[in-house]
């Protein structure tokens, strides 16, 4: 009897594979047709590809854990994609990897406004939350950029953040339930509709954990009441640190904006020539939105735009009607855009004390003549947040290496001011050789040890957070 | 040679560990006279007494590591405490345990204002956080009833909330970053100065854990700038379900008071002859308080009370000076202490969605007629967190068991409706029997699993939280 050959057996195992993934799933939602695949070969960090085996989108909790089941007992490593806008390769599928997608999973389960939550399938979009409740007067907090096309699953995988997170917080704060299906097919609820839960946190553990804990197929998300009203101020500066410095001022006062966001000259140049916003041509402004009643708002503006004054401002334009504070805002939902159309750049995502951001944005300043690549500034000031875009030309050898370098001493400056590698896009493929700079051995084998327990066999989302050294023991176990 | 006798051994074994600790903290700080560390043989939970081997007391996070590790080396179960005022057991000493105190580390080591953020010691008090920033303007929200006396240590460990958190949040809500030193010594950094950090959230995991996981010494927590005014406004009702019933209304109209707190009839009672705070005899209160500038206060309190008139109050007071906002919270502060003149009582920390208060509070009063116990409420209403306080009698033979039973039926009936059996005060001793109630054998499993990761003897606060025979095989080992 002649042995098949090794093609004719990937071929085999690939087939009882997609066969036992179409019986799990009975809803449909299997593919496996490399031309329908290629959709999901990559996420927003485009730069990097890799075909499936196959993938799968369940219509419900248990068909997720069929799947995950099926995949369990094969050997197959799965990655969990929510709507594939991940900017840090982390819905990127490893070679011969099975998709689990929850995009067919979107409906509302539970609106509670007594108790303040709603309870929704994760493939729901960030917006479509707020769009459920915003008739009874209440919104989702968490606004990442993407959030008109971001799944809550993606949310949860990432602590994802957003412009107005420097009041209402990341993810992580506005959560209280899921329900998590492990590796193994195995269901669980974790926290409920409840501020804290008995016992250890598995909830804010899973919150963050890329996917790589298990697929989170339901949440509970505290909503909050919509303010009466927001207004924003635009303010224009001779130079990067001085805006710095005026977000650490404005803090420091103790007021607390809803948003704080920063944009530097290359970045308004773009924005502008996209946009049309009416930006003024100015080294660094910040836009400065705070929120409640008339009289409450003009006691904060007043305030901010005092403090303001005292670092030199070309300009201070509070916005006086709803359109005025629409085209303030114009520019700035634009600029990722607008960056787009100035050519290949790379984003980051490091977070760093406010009171450190003069300081890092000069370094960077000095940095980029160094490294002879522009940089383009646009980011969440108020939390520290921030989103280098290193600008580059894929089409010039060596530009991208250059680039990569140029971005990790960024990243390691943010570690060194006592901040962090990513604020909301996650680890990832993108980032993972970077976390021995954050992190020492012990506290990454600490981590790891955390994984084994969810996932022994390491085939939730491999070869991704970790440095690929520090993994590949358990990857290959 | 003759062996010593078993007594002998105990007592060689408990001088060496003694010594070993000693030399461990240079700076002083052990006790071991029996006279001496009676005062450690409790906490706030004291119907249940033991008393420790030893009880060490460093002064810096080196010494901590130090003395885990003479207690890792020792095979010493050790027991950590804050400022010992846990209700539920948690800093209670378990046999021939060493009680490891961070009582004398209560330092500031940082203030940034711009960042939002003050790094302290544990041992600090929870009150003198906020001592340390309002001069600068600024606060730190959690705020438990203990908060005078209790420790930053413990507010980590339990995940401690308080009267505020409806709209602040509980600890893990405001904590930023940690120092941990693990059962063996080794420290570790969990978090930053920053929201959210790359990789898992070992930080939010850690954040309630009840000591289990290692001995948390310093802590970065973030501050908020203090609201400009705040007002309460006293509301009284016919009857608890109408006072629960006006809760849920006011949250489901997109109210976001600061606190909403509850009072029934024999707390009101008790309140009045203990602290004559002059509420009115009324079936059920609410404290209501609110904050802003002057305009939004009334505004606000405006819609509240318009939202009470429609459940037929019997009295509406709103605070019209500093003096009367102090007289409303008085009554309220004073609760616990006067419940302590009624007798003996049990204080549950259930919690539930809002929208079950009427049901659970109505189901709760029906319990009370069927087991002839008196029940007290005094709780954060708007966030559901219950703490019924069962009368009994001491004295009475059964009166204890039976008190027993019935706090069990109402914790159960919290899970029922989608709760938990604690909001703030933790599992400890105390409810470690009916974690089973709330989580199935493998949801345990998981979380046994992740303690495995972090203590894999079991020494850390063993035979808390979870159920005796679920623990025990690991205990032993």
């Amino acid at each position: 009897m002649e042995m098949p050959a090794p093609d004719a057996r990937v071929m085999a195992r690939k087939a009882r594979i997609v066969q036992r993934l179409q019986e799990a799933v009975p809803s449909g939602g299997v593919i496996h047709d490399p031309a329908e695949t290629r959709a999901y070969e990559c996420d927003a960090l485009t730069a990097y590809r890799c075909p499936p085996l196959a993938v799968v989108l369940p219509s419900s909790t248990a068909e997720v854990a069929a799947a995950l089941k099926v995949c369990h007992e094969e050997g197959v490593p799965v990655v969990p994609r929510g709507a594939g806008t991940s900017l840090a390769g982390g819905a990127l599928p490893t070679a011969d990897s099975v998709i689990l997608g929850v995009a067919r999973m979107a409906q509302v389960l539970e609106i509670d406004t007594a108790s303040r939550i709603i309870r929704v399938q994760t493939g729901r979009t960030n917006l479509s939350v707020t769009g459920a409740v915003e008739d009874l007067g209440f919104f989702y907090a968490p606004d990442p950029s993407s959030q008109l096309a971001c799944a809550i699953a993606g949310n949860i995988a990432m602590n994802s953040g957003g412009a107005h997170c420097l009041k209402y917080g990341v993810t992580t704060n506005n959560l209280l339930g899921l329900t998590l299906v492990q590796m193994d097919g195995t269901v669980v609820e974790l926290g409920g509709a409840h501020l804290d839960a008995a016992g250890l946190d598995l909830l804010a553990l899973v919150c963050g954990s890329e996917g790589q804990l298990g697929v989170v197929t339901e949440a509970t998300l505290r909503i909050l009441p919509k303010p009466e009203g927001a207004r924003p101020v635009l303010i224009g500066f001779g130079s990067s640190e001085v805006a710095g410095a005026c977000v650490a001022d404005i803090i420091r006062a103790g007021l607390l904006p809803v948003a704080i966001e920063f944009m530097d000259r290359p970045c308004i140049e773009a924005t502008e020539a996209f946009a049309g916003a009416g930006y003024p041509m100015c080294e660094a402004l910040l836009i400065v939105e705070v929120e409640g009643s008339d009289a409450e708002i003009d006691e904060q503006l007043g305030l901010i735009t005092q403090i303001a004054r005292g670092h030199d401002p070309v300009e201070v334009r509070e916005a006086a009607s709803a359109d005025e504070a629409a085209r303030i805002w114009l520019g700035r939902k634009s600029a990722f855009g607008a960056m787009g159309q100035l050519g290949d750049y790379m984003c980051l995502d490091g977070t760093i004390p406010v009171s450190a951001l003069p300081t890092v944005l000069g370094r960077i300043g000095e940095m980029s003549a160094e490294y002879g690549l522009r940089v383009a500034n646009v980011f969440h000031a108020g939390d520290g947040n921030m989103h280098p875009l290193i600008l580059f030309d894929a089409n010039r050898p060596g530009d991208l290496e250059t680039c990569e370098a140029f971005g990790a001493e960024i990243l390691k400056l943010c570690v060194e001011v006592g901040g962090c590698l990513t604020g909301e896009h996650g680890v990832g493929i993108e980032k993972r050789d970077l976390m021995s700079v954050q992190y020492a051995p012990a506290d990454l084998e600490a981590q790891m040890r955390v994984k084994d327990v969810f996932d022994p066999r390491w085939l939730l989302n491999p070869a991704k957070v970790f440095p690929l050294g520090a993994s590949a023991a358990r990857r290959a176990g």
